[in-house]
């Protein structure tokens, strides 16, 4: 499906593929062309034929078709900035319930071209951030009047805002893994403190590749971002820090919880070895001194008592 | 509650929020606004109305009204520096006493806005840091005097200073840990590695951000703090270089302890299975023998024995 | 074997020896000479005396010759570039459906000679790429007509491609190596856990010389790779970055499974220790009351119990 | 007790306060004036009247009344270096011949004020470096007619080189500690090896600070260095270069040495239980027939055996 | 003993010290001037007197006279270069048959002065690069016709080579290692273990400082290397990645030998208690069983049995 929108005095309009080519020729107002799991040809007419974009970018934009997304990347083509970005999949909410174990963090991708007058989106999976997006364009002409680098700001922004509630979701598992690992260490308390740990391990790496990509964005080295967005774009790469350093120190924090368990395993054990011990002290000489008066001896020292 | 000081003709008097506006639109004198815990009106008023605050710059110190605070950071607006800045709340004093265990190191938030004729402070929770300023400034005009660049960096020279009675604490609290590691290692002593081991981490990268800021700070890289100022922001950069250096070596400390802990732990498990052979290599020979004299058979030899 | 192609108004014709030597002299059409292990020499004749290439050039392509292949490379030598590349051989496809272990990553080497109008390739042992490249030239003539930079991107983009698949193979290999750590943890899976990690170690060494190689191919450092090409040798950077993203990964959760093989195998000694101390505590009583009533006291309480 | 040294005229004299303020304000001759634990009058008299040091460099060199000394610094005031160094506190001689658990390795703080003619050293605590240069002065007067960046090198190699006995010390020390592993590992030994790693980490962090100070007084960033004497300080540089690295080497010895502990503790665990199995799968067995033999049935067989 | 080679007229020619001087003076012939285990006569004669080099070079070249050899280092005296390099002693042959445990890598010192037209060798122990290179000058006049920075180059290429069987050896080593971890792991092992780790951490530590000397010398850092001769350098310097490249895996395989021991250790210890445990499980009821038939009671169950 594809939507495309445009502003030209003061409103936003729906437009046509064939307006849209209009438009385009005619070089006239700012153009937002959303394209939520287009087939094939319609990749072909708008990527190809109306904007003529890179066989590479185009390329690696259908690679999200795929299972596993293209890491996150700027890449400046003159005429347009291409950008990818992993926006984190929203699971099914009645598995938000579910406790963490099994719960894999997903990323898909969000293939972008910025060009002066024009953004295009293009991903295979329906995105919560490109809905907000358009719904703000529709209450406030002006969000897509702003420019496409404006618009482009408030759709990563509000990606980069979802991945708090993962943050989260990670912290309180750790919290609940921490009582476990104290309270009922078990086989399965390792898997499951593996498997945080690979979460958290995926989330710092976006977490990573992202903050670099907008330190390079909010700096002022791609002249299609306008110095006065640059600030904007400053203040997703400030969430991408504080994300990146909460991903490092839970990391920390799991490797603590990780010693934890092996320690509480070993002092299970001394605690099992104990009692052992103490049984054996008792009970083993209590079982000589009885076999001892079991002895067949004739006159047996003792053996008259009552 | 809104503190309003004006430095004028060497004396410094207290303002209300009108004489401000007039002082600001004739540009005389030195201001410096302290909000604690300011009521929306008054933010919008001084920070918006009045002061014309970046709408970016507000949200972030507004962040500070919840639970974590902003992590350190400088942003300069050519017209004023933005700078965040994270001391420790101090705990209540009859809590000072307590053990370690379960003290959480917390940092606030202190937000300021320091331009070339006023400091703006804004924070939610009061700083004894402010305070010490403002006895300063009631004892010594020139204190304000000397521009609010010198002011501010009385501030955050106090912050650093208050980091450490808790670097102290921490070293106390892992020599304690040592003695207990080596003396009676239990479950316990576990969880209070942890706990200390994130509480160092916290430390740690509090200074970390900082010492880079102050690095920025101190270095010239910005036209508001002058020539003169720049050596005691050197000053409070290498208190911030001696902390890092602590907290680098209270981890390599702390993770020996946790070496430790679990050598001990071993080591206990051999002491009790050394207990559980010798008893074993004792009293189950001796059993074997009064069984072998318990055995009914007719003649068994020296059952003739006294 | 040496087969030489050069494309001249728009084909491409094979040249023998003799044929390229006039080509070389009359400096016309652009040339791709492939030395499929070729004899000592076919060397001397070609790198020598008709290519005049350096002589640690030569030595160090003739390197390959031995078990250890060169490290990757790229050096600059005025008129042409070498280039060491590290292509994966093959296994053969019956070895493919054996499990992962005894399977050893294996690199050989390619050695390029990249000039103005001529490409030279040079190795020991067959390689899929370059016949990919040889068929290309085939149908399309215009792969060996844009230059011997485009069609050394089409080589290495191509080797670069037939990582994945060893990638896949390890993830492969780490997913049945985790169930197998749960599931039946013996002394075998430890020496298969080494195994992978040095898989890995490997993978992710080839993957950051190489990726260090593109990056200064892909940023204009070589003006022998044109502007135009450039675009396509920094897709094939992006691949590798890819690559040593997912090498990371792999480590990570590689060593992730070695905490958890320990940790099973510490589970499995306090399960059998339990087992122990259960039948101890039952037993060992009982042993004694038993022995308590076989002892040969006259009067025995309860002896006459029936 | 401070004493002042002055050369002039080809020889060295012992010089007044009084006589220093007038060769200070004539400008002649070259100065030295040493600090040995001043009393606050000297200290002000000397550094705050007659040098007119900056207020932080004063406080930074009084911090080393205290416990803790500054960390290595050096600071440019245009006029004067500032620089501070840690020597180590020679420790007295009949405990050089205890063993090595409970040394702890102290650094004390020494400040200098290096300017175009005057040297001014500043400590608490007697330094053999200080003696030694200053009996080099006495032997030959053109040890501080050179110049006070001379003197000052002469200063801190004997500082640095006073640091190899103590380097030779940690080296005995780990080699009596791997032997001690092997043959005798007790709870002791652990508590022994982390102190070690604790001194070990001292020495390595003075080096990497001093390494980096010396990296900046050599390479001609300070114009108070001249040009020939820079040889000489990079010299200096040269052996905080071979210290380090013998810090970190050390480092990772007993980072194996503890490796060795924890695997020789798991041996001994193993011998001793391979004692309890062995008896066991001996006396059990043994026990059962006895116990076998010992029962009261009528009709037992072999029970007429002798 | 001192060798003096000069080459003029195409021809090489041994010369006396007396010789020598003169053809210093009068500024002919190339000079190759070899210092095996000098005299300290003669080096006052040649390095102080004649070639008149900088007391510190002196210094740290006769520190070769020790135990330890100096780090590798390059230095500039604008007239000369002072370089020291780390070849390593060959171990008598006999002792190339012994199992590696007892093998210490040593490095030796050998200093070199490098000027335009002379090149000084200073070494306490006889080494084999300097006989080889004396025997190519024997062979082909030219090997010193071609300068001192080609004669050098050819020195330290053989040191790099020599390097090789001692790595060849360190994988062997390994192999062994690794095959005895899985087939009989005892206290021994680890011992040995933790001597190869020391052994690969020194031959790393050499690779690394003399990678980086070797880097600075082939990049036209100093005039005295000529630019034809620069590619030569440039070759050893890839030996010497490739060397510090396979230094850093075989670190990567020691760590997971040792993992792999540590984790056999504790498999032997599970299998150990297994069968404690079965020998329990199935004894100790049997025991009871027996006991209970041996009680004294008068009406005993199936006593009757026969």
């Amino acid at each position: 499906m594809v939507t495309i929108l445009c502003f030209s005095n003061n409103e936003i309009r729906k437009l046509s593929m064939k307006e849209l080519s209009q438009h385009l020729q005619q070089n006239e107002g700012i153009i937002w062309v959303d394209m939520d799991d287009p087939s094939e040809a319609e990749e072909e007419t708008l990527m190809v034929s109306l904007f003529d974009f890179h066989p590479l970018a185009i390329e690696d934009s259908q690679n999200g078709r795929g299972e596993e997304s293209h890491l996150p990347k700027v890449e400046d083509f003159t005429d347009y900035l291409f950008v990818i970005f992993n926006p984190v999949e929203t699971p099914p909410t009645n598995q938000s319930r579910k406790t963490f174990h099994g719960l894999e963090i997903k990323t898909v991708q969000l293939s972008t071209f910025l060009s002066k007058r024009a953004l295009v989106t293009h991903h295979y999976k329906p995105l919560s951030s490109i809905n907000y997006a358009m719904q703000l364009c529709e209450k406030n002409p002006m969000t897509l009047g702003r420019g496409p680098d404006f618009l482009f700001h408030i759709i990563i922004d509000d990606i980069v805002d979802n991945y708090t509630p993962i943050l989260d979701q990670l912290d309180d598992a750790i919290d609940t893994m921490e009582d476990e690992v104290f309270h009922s260490a078990g086989q399965k308390s390792m898997a499951r403190i593996l498997d945080l740990k690979r979460n958290i391990m995926t989330i710092r790496r976006i977490a990573l590749y992202q903050r670099e990509m907008l330190n390079r964005l909010s700096r002022g080295e791609f002249p299609l971002i306008t110095q006065d967005e640059m600030i904007y774009y400053r203040n997703v790469y400030d969430h991408l820090v504080r994300m990146t350093d909460l991903a490092e120190s839970y990391r920390d924090v799991v490797s603590g919880v990780l010693d934890a368990y092996l320690s509480v395993t070993s002092n299970n054990l001394n605690r099992v070895m104990k009692v052992l011990t103490i049984i054996s002290t008792i009970f083993l000489p209590l079982s000589v001194i009885t076999g001892f008066f079991g002895m067949n001896f004739k006159y047996l020292p003792g053996a008259e008592w009552e």
